[in-house]
């Protein structure tokens, strides 16, 4: 977390002394609840009972059919739900034992989740452009490799769509990852937190469950689709299979010794959003236009700058890669690294986004995350615009900030006198 | 969870089939949230953001306000908020470290925890009657025994008031206790749930952080003394140490990577209770009034039956010994371990509580846990009447269920033809 903290608190101190911010730090969405969500939770302020450790019947029901009407018919009984999907990882990454394949970049959480729970993460690199699923063959080779010196890889975490490159990798690789897993017995567990947001609805994201339903756990919540990250709701789909079974027992237990059962009055409001009424849906189908508009036009910058940046597809997050400037950025302004891009970035301009090796990548690397989901506005009624606007980058203080944004790249970048 | 689960499913199919049933296995509390209560978690459910990962400046100012009314002045920047005392004591076994000593009789989730944290629980019997505390002298040479063995235990649990045996160790035993810990640089982890409900708030049950402020972490939470378990509240109190301000660090790095922030509305809804305003304060006293009647009278149904029982004197669990009867048992009714004491109760009268081998004692003893806290009322409108009662016992349905229980044990204990 210190890259994050370390970058907030110098947005926090700038902010202090009166000049402007742009945070593309944090990926939490800026944006209000939706009001018959939030009427729901307070409707369900008077249920005191710790009920199920799964969850809710309610809530598992919902969940199950959430994913059947993805394509992914599934057994309410295989759903558990937790106080986030965060909190799921961890237990499963426990449930499951051993160590870890992560991918590389990969949300840092995984690596530090996997070390908390005893076993040691396995960084395979990603193929280009394709964000969130380790190259299957690396995959191969890393297991293998692991297994000779002892090791004991028994799962691979994959992101699709992923964070931090806003990218969503081709079936064909998820098809390839899923192979690998089976042909090693690996279970795949797969967070599907960002499902919701690929920008074309009509290409969605294809889940390893598709291809590897035996041994592929998939995990997803309410935080990014709907904003609630505060409110913690997670659940996970277990695999249909003696081993999925197993998993499932194990991960009861886990879930039983550390958080008991999620939020009652959470999973009843939870229970009404993934059960997907129409407001539900055009809520969700808002966000993804307004996350898909804003971080296409961030992307511009970006690339206009002279980063080079593979399309953005899905999430509100941008991995802009800075390696085609180093030769510059070092003779202008003595950047040599991740930690001095991201510094230049907020000292000079108030930019805030986190360096790659805060996603498992070397100190060297010139990537960082920029993530827009901040930028629709500081009050609920901007933010309520921003929703709705047929042309958000019309709204001013979304030009704004594309345009601070611009103008910290171009000193970036730009030619020196 | 086995034992409980077990119980309750026998008790399930009792009732499903009709049949009376008496649960007094879950110490839940089965009363109604408080209007004030609920209305505040209403009020917050527009609150979705993540906030600082050790709960909100708001909350934590409230819990530190709470214990420093008991006599524990608390900086408020040593709180730490979690989804439930149980994760937060979940997360400090992890971030301590090594193994763990806990009590015998306990909490069963203490040595689970330790288990699932790598580490190994070690555990210690109580003296008579004084629940919730490892005798010191014991304490002292299973350390130093497991330390020459090459373990390597780092924390004692101690639990005050004590689950399950409704007593609460006298100052000198815990003087004792955190005399030893500071002799073998132990922390200890003193999870006070209960602190609300001492029977008689004259004799307040004291807390080892008093004796050893330097190592004590103390815990607690809104799940007993105010009846909302499935809310998930709790908060954890760090020493003010250089060894506490390391465990708090250490503790917040686990709490980002396992569930990021405790869910938001519900830390709102915390941060009014634990101010402690009139109405809080009147609704505790009255569950502390009606737990001390219902508990002390079905104790009277057990020592009246012949079992030994240490008074109680907090909560709404009673531990009674059936040892002074094991002959007759044996004779009666084939009954030699605590599992077919269980059994009898259910199976014969519908009547669920716990073994005491729930609690990390031999499968031989002849203990069980029953809990009151279920008794009070089957509709909300029971359980306020019975709330605001002069004398609950005279109400129909608590006096049903303690002839009940009374039945039940005369048919255990008396005389066979």
């Amino acid at each position: 977390m210190s890259a994050t903290l370390a970058a907030d608190a110098a947005l926090e101190a700038r902010r202090r002394a009166g000049q402007r911010v742009l945070a593309m730090t944090s990926g939490e969405i800026g944006l209000p609840v939706l009001p018959e969500l939030r009427e729901r939770l307070a409707a369900a302020a008077g249920e005191n009972a710790y009920g199920p450790v799964a969850g809710s019947a309610a809530l598992r029901e919902a969940a199950a059919g959430y994913w059947s009407r993805r394509g992914l018919a599934t057994d309410p009984g295989l759903v558990v739900a937790g106080p986030g999907s965060k909190a799921l990882l961890y237990a499963l990454l426990l449930a499951a034992g051993g160590d870890v394949v992560v991918p590389v970049p990969g949300w840092v959480s995984y690596a530090a989740q996997a070390r908390l729970a005893g076993g040691q993460p396995l960084p395979v690199p990603i193929l280009p452009g394709q964000g969130g699923v380790p190259d299957p063959a690396r995959l191969r080779e890393t297991v293998l490799a692991a297994r000779a010196a002892g090791r004991d890889p028994r799962a691979v975490v994959v992101t699709v769509p992923d964070n931090p490159t806003g990218t969503v990798a081709p079936a064909a690789t998820v098809r390839r990852l899923a192979a690998v897993a089976r042909d090693l017995d690996l279970f795949v567990i797969s967070d599907e937190i960002y499902g919701d947001l690929v920008h074309d609805p009509a290409r969605p994201a294809v889940s390893p469950a598709v291809y590897a339903p035996e041994r592929t756990v998939v995990t997803t919540g309410l935080t990014k689709n709907l904003a609630v990250g505060g409110w913690r709701t997670g659940v996970a789909r277990l695999p249909d299979s003696p081993a999925g079974r197993e998993l499932r027992d194990t991960l009861l237990s886990v879930a039983s010794q550390i958080w008991s059962s999620p939020p009652a009055p959470v999973q009843s409001a939870a229970a009404y959003a993934f059960a997907e009424p129409p407001e539900i849906t055009e809520r969700i189908a808002a966000s993804r236009r307004l996350h898909a508009t804003v971080a296409r036009a961030a992307a511009a910058r970006f690339t206009g700058a002279g980063a080079h940046l593979a399309p953005v597809t899905a999430t509100c997050y941008l991995y802009p890669d800075f390696e085609p400037l180093r030769a510059r950025l070092a003779a202008a302004h003595g950047i040599t690294d991740g930690a001095g891009l991201v510094r230049f970035l907020v000292e000079r301009h108030g930019v805030g986004v986190l360096p790659a090796s805060a996603f498992g990548e070397p100190d060297g690397a010139l990537r960082v995350r920029a993530a827009t989901s901040r930028l629709y506005g500081d009050t609920d009624e901007r933010r309520t615009t921003a929703l709705t606007s047929p042309d958000p980058l019309a709204l001013p203080w979304i030009q704004e900030a594309l345009d601070h944004l611009g103008a910290a790249l171009a000193d970036l970048t730009g030619p020196r006198p």
